[in-house]
């Protein structure tokens, strides 16, 4: 057993999740307040699931007696209730996942009954308990346990449409559809590296606003996963970040029933994930009995509280589809409908007798505390905001404006402007000192690099590191982890809607953390993805690390914005959108090489995605259309020079934001691209698909269709056609 | 000190990379002989980078002095020839990473010169042990030891031309470009994914084709990975698997060197590898002297290979740039050329004197023993197959195909066909009817998914799982890890041309491995991916698991396949496709819904591409061209029959996959798609995103460009619009 769990004593404030004031509960206090050091506590080793890990290192504590019959028995009949809810709404819809509901319902209950700290009135109070369930399609689970809370998004009618058009229960958790669902969750592995971002953003924050005598941030992040989630590498990335950063305020419960879809998870799941999880830095507990173990689970919460320095995985070992006669720990319980004679089997095998969807008056009284409880919670902590307020009058307001998400008024006129004057730069360079720009006016902005921060130029030189005894910096040091780092920042910024987290790496390692990246458009997660490196410009790495495919990859996922600026200007443009865009995540496309500042480019020509940068035609009627991206815009712009020597009229248009441009009127796009010019011609260091809708069905897209190559820039973009001659070329085709 | 290690003897087979009759070694063999369980190898547990880890199961091996100085100062002399040819080419590239190359090169030596089976004119060998560079970035190292070995690929003008255009030494290891490397790397975590592959292929065959009196495959995989690789998800997804697997042939070398690109490893990764990998189920060894502790990376190696039930990790700490005076141990040597004084430096330091790129004589002399050794080696086996091919004549014959790639004359009549009578049927079913098929013809096929087995129906069901206690068989259970999936497929297909892997999940999870599915692009790795649930039609699961831009996604990437078939015929179509193509992967993306067989689909039709499936038009001059993939084709084909009725002539095309209608023709292409006809429309349950290109600047695209909903598949195809009606009334407005 590691750290001792002798301090724990009953005047601990982490023990109790309410005041004395507002405490209404119906179960004695007792309960969750029993030490757990008495000698019942010792371990126990001997278990058919140990299989071949040792546990030794880990705190096991067993169940023991103290609760009264008659609160256990009401206990038992909430939890009941949430697995009927689950049973019920499944068949309802003949499609879902009962067997975690059913398995998981012990320790959902301890956690939304006793332990975190919410407002079903008001979702989104700011200083609540994150919950997140990262085994999603479990989501029948939270859908009960909000209904029971007394949250309004979860009705009883919203049980029965679980899973149908447009209703509040989607088949797994959205927090864009339902309100106290902090993050999208179902792919897994994503959620508890969301867990590692909200208790980031906790850390962060409280470090920077907390005072001695007032800690008006202090909040715990919960987490549910199960095996599918142990098994995917974005969660040993979170993972080991959490451990690394101290994140002691992070409790995950994990969810060992040993069953995956393809059946036992003996199949191909062994290792000991308790050794995992020491060697990345974690206390780990096993609870034994999580189908009836309640005060095993209470201890373990309170054991994992009371160490401060490191998150806490709890293990509980659980039976998945607990209380189905006939199909429980088997994967047949785990994504299908238990179906009517197995759901009749199973209320009886239960003892209960109830409709479907019926609650009973006793859990309904016990669980209706929790809507006056948590408007007290709210009330007191905004009394304690009022004094916070009084005293520290300055850092209250920063404060406000990362709970409201309100920008700074003026705040876009810190960013860099340019002129062709300017010496040549990379972008790469450029965005860097529109991140140092803007971290100035930003009191939410903060983020980091997937280890490549001297590459990716993020580095904001007025602040440290996030690190475990530096937790109020803002410069965040993700190591090789970009599919962690993607959906880490997903929970930074689902936090709270003033934060905006960046994160980096090269453009092509999207491919790495590409789950997380359609999930910050998903759940409309405001991340802004510093992507360098972003063509074969980068030269001497090669194919492996020259993007090819990834813009129009990203041009065609929805909700987000794939930027790709030419020089000062448009990386400052492209900086405002994303800043602005706090609903739609923003990719920037930026490049290793100097390019030159252009005439004609603009903040507010970005903010049109497509827009004119040169012209020498009349009449909206120019000879040709030349249309280009980030660093070949410059080529576009040279070709229209020699070309209009010999007399044409050429039009020069930066491409920059195809989204944005798309949401134009049609009367502005008529203006840039007018429908009666069809000698178009488009030229990006990159592939081709997609331009056709651009350049037309008598245009031509120059572009790479191949994989890139290893050597100098200078000598692939030769090689590969990627040059003025080639448009030229190209134009005097189509003339 | 995990298993006993007393049982190593001068008789134990693995000791010796080479037989009596071909030993020509100018080291006396007695250095890589000695018993390591001497008292002197007994643990020593302070060191600066401990840290907060602990090691008491690890075994650590500290360094003797058997050797004779004279020896070792040759050792230490070809050492450092592998240093300064890395110092050298990196110099005159003025690009690249000479840190790993400086820090690795002992182990490098040790590896090339002592251990690794191979024949440098012949680096296909079948029997050959497998050598991965995981930490890709070090590719000097690699190259100056191909050099040495006497590889043709990389003579001293290659190391010249190290990072030029067309040369056989890229900026990251390339196996299309130069013989010798097994895989591509670069991309971190990716080599030691691709080096479980390998080893999982060798202990697959190895169980189906070995012989008590003949073990005629019997290989090693080894793996030189960096921090880097160790953070990456990816990496933890694939060690798992090894450990579950007990790859006891894979010996992976953890270079513990502290430095990544952001600085000091400290500032991100302060997780107990060793710990973890004890967890994952792996030996684990700590040399503490990587820099110049030769027996204990000897010793090391010896443990390793006397652990026959697991995957070593042998963690070698060492010091990046090891001998540069002034960046050694610093970020500042990963990846730049050094600059010529400090190169100088670096000479001084060293005591290394010769002009660049100077391979001294005595070095050269003792590597040169490689060339007629490696061809003993191949001779040797080769007649111990002749032996074998006396005995089990049947073996040996498909044994021969699975090392030439040839597939079984006829295989492709094992390819179910269907009518328009037979039952529809999901194309993931009818999918699972042709692997099985195939099962029986292709011995070399073999995979399956990541814990989805059941939905994507990838069971072959003659066959039973892979397991370390049954690794002949074919079923591969991958657990919740797509991109380790991936990756592990990689290096399965690029172990032996005749090893055909698959793998499965849903769809919109190709986003968890894209990293492992562009390298099987870039690397020319046949594998098939099975991608089940492949639109809003799998429902309820809804937006976080409906592929929306998935298919324009892969159809933007270069040396792919793109397959979406309709029907029975088309699946098998694509199957036929999928093998067929050894040297580019294919996607398959499937239908969980029932799907009718359709009139007019075909497997020579799929091979086109693009192909029509019915048509009432005369002269080639179609009133309107439907165009549909997938499950979308069945709406095509009743909305032609409609407009039919109204008297229209209407061509229905299946576009099942893009880049091999690129592949056709002109004329052919003009056969299908007429340029006279502009009256276009497509339907596709995806993005619209590239369809231009198709239907033309006049014609329709009918898709989905935001994301999903939860919901009975039904009610979203008709809420969406992806109607026979919409197909209908778009024609209408274009004819």
């Amino acid at each position: 057993m590691s750290s001792s769990t002798s301090s724990l004593s009953l005047t601990n404030p982490h023990l109790t999740r309410l005041t004395s004031t507002t405490r209404l509960s119906s179960l004695p206090s007792t309960i969750s307040l029993r030490s757990p050091t008495t000698p019942s506590t010792h371990l126990s080793l001997s278990h058919t699931h140990l299989r071949r890990t040792s546990v030794k290192s880990s705190a096991v504590v067993t169940q023991t007696s103290e609760n009264s019959t008659a609160d256990l028995s009401l206990v038992e009949k909430s939890v009941n209730t949430i697995r009927f809810l689950a049973i019920d709404s499944v068949e309802k819809a003949n499609s879902g996942h009962p067997g975690l509901p059913m398995g998981c319902a012990p320790m959902g209950h301890v956690i939304y009954d006793e332990v975190l700290r919410y407002n079903p009135k008001n979702p989104k109070w700011f200083n609540r308990d994150r919950f997140v369930l990262s085994a999603g399609h479990g989501c029948m689970l939270q859908y009960a346990l909000l209904h029971l809370a007394g949250y309004d998004s979860v009705k009883e009618e919203d049980l029965k449409a679980f899973r149908q058009w447009e209703s509040k229960t989607p088949g797994h958790p959205e927090n864009f559809e339902t309100p106290g669902v902090e993050v999208t969750t179902g792919p897994l592995g994503q959620g508890i590296a969301n867990a590692v971002g909200l208790a980031l953003a906790e850390k962060h924050l409280a470090a920077r606003f907390n005072k001695p005598d007032n800690e008006i941030i202090d909040h715990y992040t919960y987490c549910i996963l199960g095996d599918g989630c142990q098994m995917e590498g974005i969660a040993n990335e979170a993972c080991s970040l959490a451990g690394h950063w101290g994140l002691g305020k992070l409790i995950a419960f994990y969810d060992d029933n040993h069953i995956s879809i393809d059946g036992d998870t003996e199949i191909a799941f062994t290792e000991s994930v308790e050794k995992r999880f020491e060697g990345l830095g974690w206390h780990v507990i096993w609870v034994k009995n999580g189908n009836t173990g309640y005060d095993e689970i209470r201890a373990a919460i309170r054991e994992a509280k009371s160490v401060k320095d490191r998150p806490t995985l709890i293990k509980v070992t659980t039976t998945i589809g607990y209380g189905s006669p006939n199909k429980s720990n088997s994967y047949s319980v785990h994504g299908s409908a238990l179906g009517a004679k197995e759901v009749d089997a199973t209320r009886n095998n239960l003892g209960w007798s109830h409709e479907p969807f019926h609650v009973p008056a006793d859990v309904k009284k016990h669980w209706s505390r929790h809507i006056p409880e948590g408007a007290a919670l709210e009330s007191e902590w905004n009394a304690k905001f009022a004094e916070y307020e009084k005293k520290y009058k300055e850092e209250a307001a920063v404060l406000k404006s990362i709970i409201s998400g309100d920008l700074p008024s003026g705040w876009e006129k810190a960013l860099p402007t340019y002129t062709p004057e300017t010496p040549a730069d990379a972008t790469r360079i450029l965005s860097q000192q529109n991140l140092n720009a803007l971290a100035k006016v930003l009191p939410g902005l903060l983020g980091g690099s997937a280890d490549l921060a001297s590459s990716n130029m993020t580095l904001l030189k007025t602040f440290g590191d996030f690190q475990s005894d530096s937790p109020g910096e803002r410069n965040v040091r993700f190591g090789v982890r970009e599919h962690g780092m993607g959906a880490i920042c997903n929970g930074i910024a689902l936090h709270s809607p003033g934060l905006i987290p960046y994160c980096a790496t090269f453009f092509v390692f999207t491919d790495y953390m590409r789950g997380a990246i359609r999930l910050s458009a998903l759940s409309e997660a405001g991340v802004i993805y510093v992507m360098t490196h972003d063509s074969i410009g980068l030269g001497e790495d090669g194919p492996t690390h020259q993007p090819i495919e990834h813009l129009a990859s990203f041009r065609a996922m929805p909700n987000i914005l794939m930027l790709r600026p030419a020089d000062g200007n448009e990386t400052a443009g492209a900086y405002k959108v994303a800043v602005l865009n706090r609903k739609r995540p923003s990719i920037l496309a930026l490049s290793r090489q100097k390019l030159p500042n252009l005439a004609g480019t603009s903040i507010e020509g970005v903010e049109k995605g497509g827009y004119i940068v040169s012209d020498n035609s009349t009449g909206n009627k120019p000879d040709v259309i030349l249309i280009g991206t980030g660093s070949e815009l410059e080529i576009a712009y040279k070709a229209a020079e020699d070309l209009r020597k010999e007399g044409k009229a050429v039009r020069v248009v930066s491409f920059v934001s195809w989204e944005l441009f798309d949401e134009q009127s049609e009367a502005y796009k008529e203006s840039v691209l007018p429908a009666a010019v069809s000698a178009r011609v488009s030229i990006e260091a990159g592939s081709t698909f997609g331009w056709h809708k651009i350049v037309g069905s008598k245009g031509k897209a120059i572009g790479i269709d191949r994989f890139g190559a290893s050597a100098p820039a200078g000598r692939i973009y030769k090689e590969f056609g990627i040059t003025k001659e080639a448009v030229i070329a190209a134009a005097k085709e189509l003339i």
